[in-house]
């Protein structure tokens, strides 16, 4: 091991990968390693290895990783676990940059053997040039490089995941996807024999097409230099949103079991927390939840928010909610209430004041709900706006579901031209009429950039502690705290 | 105004209803008040009111509800709001038991006129011996009585709702649906210029059908009695599952305008959630899903979870967020663990602890599933069974989408069978290609009385509280809570 730092380049845009343990099944291998590179549009060199074949879907098979003429710059080893000492030691022969180990079976079980042979992974790791990505894990995704551990999205964006779990990792890319949160690397890297989450921050700091990390971890090896990376991203403007699992009882207990990692004590958790400005969450859902309010927030560096919707109940309770989660809600000054009754909104099932509740109006429903956005968004007692829309209203007023449709689509018209930021809080559609709808609604939003949430809930928390993290870098970034420092 | 209790079929069984203020137009009724009561099977005699129309939707029209030549148990109040006292006072007359004023414009405006108007209608009930239900609300749901505010769910359960919200319980009802719990009654009661929550909770603790409330409450007029009735429901094992809306800052000024109630004091809200036994939830969907977790759980009385599933990460997580709300995942016994380890979960990639991962298993995916449930049922060290699956999994295993549909299927054919409830964390599918499915899935699941819920988090606080609520209840009817009063 070189303690040399590696980089993006080596860990997600090889340009020639080893798949040892591709199958002699093409059947099989379609839908495994080579098959899922192939589909997913690598176009660097690939070499499936296994000694029992001559070619695989296409493509030469080698014997062994040092029978292909080529250099190699990255291998994927997928062979029961006692053939992955032989495997690695090869890999370090012929100058393997980065090998990633797919096999499971080691340190995270409670067998001997598994140990032992983990311990002889590290053996090799240690007198090599080749770093090790896992064993036990999923490997890199990267979009642009055409390389992925699953059938992934295709679309590239500037977040970056480094992830010890790995059906998690799939998870929170899709999800993110679709709420509009694009990943541009992303690395499952499980029992970290060899590299671990701080070495893959180090590298996706200096990447300058990535805009902001999440991490998930269950331990780490050096906690005070995740900590000061943390902290090095975060004054360059880079979000680093943690989930740190396993903090406390069983699920402590638990991490050990999954990646054979230390979940590490309590207080250093708590100081990660508090003094790297990372943005802690604590579920999958909520690392797209969190990058997406991240993206959507702009400049806005206040926590005033407008609360506009229909149903006057749902707006109580989203005031309520975002109040619990640090957001205020204040009261409209004389002005703006006096433009809001300018508007439609000024009708039967109206209530102006903030939150608003926007009536049908008579000019129809689309118009008055603009209209309040028009009212309210040019006032600076407000910094953004958060709206809310009920799929189901439409089962109360006129019937026609297409009516939630009409009043997104008025509104993505316009909200790039508001001088606020808005946040869309649309839940699922859970009538039968309205669910298509909902859901090509989200997509419609994702894609324009319009961040739509599924909850207040979740809008809430993420809107308000991206605000915070671009508080806290500003100050960061501020002469008041460079004189903080020198003292 | 009485002051006599009113009773179940005044509100929800109505023989008789007239609508004042039917419109002339029949397409527009068609849609409206006479329409849905139509569409819905209501099977007593239906009369519209309107003076300008001598047919409605082929019902005869009357110009008053004076003019109608039988008694009438319930009207229909949707008049603009100037005409709502004179409607209101022909009501009376008629001998009308229960009105429910729909129209609104009154003391939850600011305006002058319409608390005049509200005041002139309490005075009205208070000479009279008709009920109001309103102003401002969209009035009483109920399946078995034909009776609707909304193209609702048909379906008929032993929840009620009683509602200040209108557009709110709505989405309530449907959501719970979609969770397989159906609401038997329902009323959304707006102002409350007479009837209030007490009122309607204090006839459905004495209705055989109900066996579960939840209140949405903005106000109450008699906080004590609500507190009183509280306990009364509890003690007799109807669950009073209670969202108050605008406990604080502005949502607590909101709730003023919204329905023209005063949100009551933060220390006698407390006092109500500490002495009544009700179950705090802070959402509309918390209700359903609070709901779902009363109905699932039968006789359990414990907290210790038994977690099984498909990811190690996922499960990590699943047991942390299971402790954060104070439910235990206890460590397995050698025996259990032996028992696991006999079973196809005892292969790469199953992790034999609490939480349990399954691996896919040379016995196939569905077959190692099962077998780690039955291998822990059994067992006295747990007291339940949450199960997480991920609907992205397909995407890393075999390619296959319907692998979700065989776990869940092989389940709903077991989970009756096994000693201890089982709770399924079943989250939307992201993917398109297991969208579908998981819907599908969830309804079958309501439909099979598999509790199933859409997050580890909704789970966890729902299961949580649930527990705690059947220990409160045994605990106040068992001989020890007796001595404890007579003390």
């Amino acid at each position: 091991m070189t303690g040399k730092k590696i980089t993006v380049r080596e860990v997600f845009l090889p340009d020639s990968i080893a798949v040892i343990g591709a199958s002699s099944d093409d059947q099989k291998e379609k839908r495994s390693w080579t098959g899922n590179l192939m589909d997913f549009g690598y176009r660097g060199r690939l070499y499936p290895v296994n000694p029992k074949a001559t070619s695989v879907l296409g493509l030469k098979c080698y014997a062994s990783i040092t029978a292909i003429e080529e250099p190699v710059d990255y291998a994927i080893i997928a062979l029961p676990r006692e053939l992955v000492p032989m495997a690695l030691s090869d890999c370090a022969r012929k100058g393997v940059r980065v090998a990633h180990v797919f096999t499971s079976g080691f340190a995270e079980t409670a067998s001997e053997e598994g140990r032992r042979l983990q311990a002889e992974i590290r053996r090799i790791v240690e007198r090599s040039q080749t770093r090790v990505i896992g064993p036990n894990c999923l490997g890199v995704y990267c979009p642009e490089g055409g390389v992925t551990f699953a059938n992934l999205p295709k679309r590239h964006g500037s977040a970056a995941l480094i992830s010890q779990t790995g059906a998690g990792a799939a998870r929170t890319i899709i999800y993110a996807n679709s709420l509009g949160v694009h990943f541009g690397k992303a690395v499952s890297y499980g029992n970290a024999v060899d590299l671990d989450s701080t070495d893959f921050l180090e590298a996706l700091i200096d990447d300058p097409e990535t805009q902001s990390i999440a991490l998930y971890i269950e331990g780490v090896r050096d906690g005070q230099r995740l900590l000061q990376l943390t902290q090095e991203s975060v004054r360059r403007g880079k979000p680093v949103v943690t989930l740190k699992s396993g903090l406390s009882g069983a699920a402590r207990a638990a991490v050990s079991s999954h990646t054979g990692a230390l979940a590490g004590s309590d207080q250093g958790w708590q100081a990660y927390f508090a003094q790297s400005g990372a943005i802690p969450v604590s579920t999958l859902e909520e690392i797209g939840e969190q990058l997406l309010a991240l993206q959507g927030l702009g400049e806005c560096r206040g926590n005033r928010v407008a609360i506009i919707g229909r149903g006057g109940g749902p707006g109580i309770i989203a005031t309520e909610i975002c109040e619990r989660y640090g957001l205020a809600v204040p009261r409209f000054s004389d002005e703006t209430k006096a433009k809001l009754a300018q508007t439609t909104t000024a009708e039967a099932g109206s209530i102006i004041r903030n939150p608003v509740e926007v009536g049908i109006g008579r000019a129809g429903a689309q118009q008055s709900y603009i209209d309040a956005f028009r009212a309210v968004a040019n006032s600076d007692e407000i910094d953004l706006i958060l709206t809310h829309l009920n799929p189901e209203a439409f089962i109360l007023y006129g019937g026609n579901p297409a009516w939630v449709s009409h009043s997104v689509n008025a509104l993505l018209d316009v909200f790039r031209d508001l001088p606020k930021p808005v946040i869309l809080v649309l839940p699922p559609g859970e009538a039968p009429e309205s669910r298509e709808i909902v859901i090509e609604l989200w997509a419609r939003c994702a894609e324009a950039g319009l961040p739509v949430f599924r909850g207040y809930e979740s809008a809430a928390r993420s809107v308000s502690k991206a605000i915070r993290f671009y508080q806290y870098h500003d100050w960061l970034n501020s002469p008041l705290a460079e004189e903080t420092d020198a003292d």
